[in-house]
């Protein structure tokens, strides 16, 4: 099992020999250390990786007394987080998700699987997961987000992932989950916001078009971004030959992203991410 | 030397049999040929590279005869075509094309460099070329504008190349180069249109940059794409240091849309572009 | 549905005129239309997609007629083949195919699966496929290749595809499906062939890693190859990260190599292939 | 003026608690941190920016005092390295360098440019800098090595980078500059190893190109790896077309591994490099 300390502080001199001075002094070894200070904001990051048997509270009672009052510390491990995965009527990112998920590489528990639409049902009971159809039709936005939360609110999810979820989330949503909703944009952000970004590169005449996974904030495409890919194209592709190209983009960029975040690699600070190797 | 036939023309059957009928008629051999046609408007483009001797006026005739009034038709060859290079203040895009230029690597001939700054004279003149300061400073636009104008017309340029020209240009001075003024824009167009496009994916937190080089109309920023290149980044970077990374794509995309242009590989159509390897 | 005609020939001048004259005499409108020629052999490629109503014998003749003799001509559709897929023990290959097969976007039948290890029956039939474990232990070499033959003889594939088929295979098993063998090797080829790449690229301390799609001849490794991609590693990863990394480019370029071939965008001429947008 | 401390050592528990410890202790500030463990052989890199004031003698004698023995241990800075440039007869990779040097961004002064042909010498007068015209015709290697390790001599550089110099070294030449002598080989290595690579590819029918800069020893084309690109080919281009494509990566390769170094991001370990951010 890893060991993952996560520090976020006002930078001052002497952070990181006070933190590894009170893992040294705990007797633990550290097997990675990453620090960044983002100078305009005067902010100190640090994710170490330890290895060694402590006892938690204790640890982290030692870390507070060592830093600063404003540090915040986290302790945290590379045991299985739950995540449940939104979804409309594509399955690409979900099929990405639930193989991974099956063979055991995603480092997480697909919890359930809810949607707007019935069409991925099949596809999710084949790998033995819940379902949960909960249309919109007939409902307010309001009446649909109740449900959908209430559901969600049923696995107590640590992460939510929106593989492709068509649907634009309220604040009121959104804001529960902080900094645990994940999403995919099929455009290269901030180019291409909102609908129909492949037919908007088609109509531009863009020579590359690319995916951007990304926390989901209360304005649509406005979060902090996680991970993006490219891939080249040209004028012989339709917006629709573009669309399926993207697929591939789309899918390895999400799983890319929620792999890092499982693995605590990623601080969100006001609205960029620090990412760790 | 190579010789090309360019056609453009609304589409119907029989196009490719009617000009390759000429040309097998005339005993010219086709050394490499493309053909697309844009679906949606019905338009159909036509670059064909053929060898063999033959009188340009007889052979335009007969294309013309086998050929709907409609098409356009244009032959041309890779004889060396004249260019004038505006630029500010940077220096690689510049560097980039001066070099190719003094080892017979551009297919072109620079004839002069133009700028409202006398910081690239120096370098300009270090290969031997003549170097026109003309500085804004004092001037209104319209002056200013007429006497790059003036000054450009006494080389009567094939095609204008902006190499970092960081003046925002009249429709009045773009009119009379369509199609023959390429810009290089310092980011992955149509993401961070306008001014300090670094500082703009800073600010935003993307995980990629880019340059995007494209032929200039009336509109900033909005004329028909030729290339785009991009590179990644992370947090690490701060907005100037992602300048200094750009740069490398900068001038390589500038370079390559040049090529493009010069090989005659570009059929510009509406705001988009038709490229033909 | 889409008709492809697609010719390979010794170069002289007017083939594309004599391919067009036919169609364009049979009044079939031309959609796409690709050449290429191989200078340095003198070889003509063309792949002609076009759309009309015609009698198959009566247009093959026609061509017949109009093209030297020595002119390889195939008239073919994009109606669905039908593939069979080898594996052995590692999933993400399989997965991809069969994710795209159950979703339509393969353009083949996927008749079956064909595994020396168990491992992967589960998830085969998870998609309602036959799986057929036919295990090599307590078998010669021969007596296997005999016993896969044998049960792919059985679903008469148009293509087989080695999703990760760790057994070397005979001359004689790969002669009867020449240029219809599809494999993945998991390096950027020619670098690192044989066993164990991603062990190597790490002992060699390279900073790409890389995949490539080919089909397979009688020798290790060396068939033509007909697609390749790469990631940037570097020194953080040990061997077992570089494989992990490299499934996700390993799984899209076979995937993209296998939509090529589908599509019957790929020429093979001595070990190298000439691949049509 | 930036401050590097440079630090390799058989791993053991708390390396990070004392380096920083001494830095705290003697008042310096963390600027930037990166360490990495080699889990294989158990060897410890970290590589510290740090700002204030410091007695240089003093402080590496507080960080002996505080490390095991086997600990090699350097503080540098980011004052200008003394480069010499090895040249024969393709421009580009120096051009690259000069143009870099000229602007002053390159953080090295080029001293001179050695090459075997005279070729370059006009190019190299441009930028007003030494040009050393060496033939090897009718001199033995041995002779024409030494006369060239004597001029290179006279301007003790920190680091010489051989920028398309198309001759193989002897280890005689190499000893003297281990870890300090930076090669371009114009392939993605370990692939196309020694001459011709461009060739080579095009025989073999790959889909990527790209180019290698490394540290040269004994071996050819086999020295520790500090930075390699790629780009896309297809079948339309012929070897000498891909060697023009390949022109572009190589120098902008080389020009990134430069600064890496002069950047003193790069430990050399075994045969392979640590590239700290």
């Amino acid at each position: 099992m890893a060991h993952w300390l996560l520090m976020q502080c006002p930078d001052e001199r002497g952070l990181i020999y006070k933190v590894t001075g009170v893992l040294y002094a705990q007797g633990l070894n550290i097997v990675r250390n990453s620090e960044f200070v983002a100078r305009e904001e005067g902010v100190f990051f640090m994710r170490t990786e330890f290895a060694g048997s402590f006892e938690a509270a204790a640890l982290l009672a030692a870390l507070r007394a060592a830093l600063p009052p404003a540090a915040s510390i986290r302790l945290t491990d590379n045991s299985k987080k739950d995540i449940v995965v939104l979804v409309t009527k594509e399955h690409y990112c979900l099929s990405e998700l639930l193989v991974r998920h099956a063979f055991g590489e995603l480092n997480a528990n697909i919890r359930a699987v809810i949607s707007n639409h019935e069409v991925l049902g099949d596809l999710t009971r084949r790998f033995d997961l819940p379902f949960h159809y909960l249309p919109h039709a007939g409902r307010s936005r309001e009446q649909h987000e109740a449900e959908v939360l209430a559901q969600l609110a049923a696995y107590t999810p640590d992460l939510v992932v929106l593989a492709k979820y068509m649907r634009i989330l309220s604040p009121e949503f959104v804001a529960p989950y902080a900094n645990r909703l994940i999403n995919i944009h099929h455009s290269f952000l901030p180019a291409f916001v909102g609908a129909s970004p492949y037919a908007q590169a088609f109509a531009r005449g863009v020579k590359i078009i690319g995916a951007t996974a990304h926390f989901v904030n209360e304005q649509l495409d406005q979060g902090p971004i996680i991970a993006q890919s490219v891939i080249p194209i040209d004028h012989t592709q339709s917006a629709h030959e573009m669309a399926q190209a993207g697929r591939d983009v789309e899918k390895i960029v999400l799983a890319r992203a929620l792999q890092l975040v499982l693995n605590e690699q990623v601080f969100v600070h006001q609205n960029k991410t620090v990412i760790f190797d």
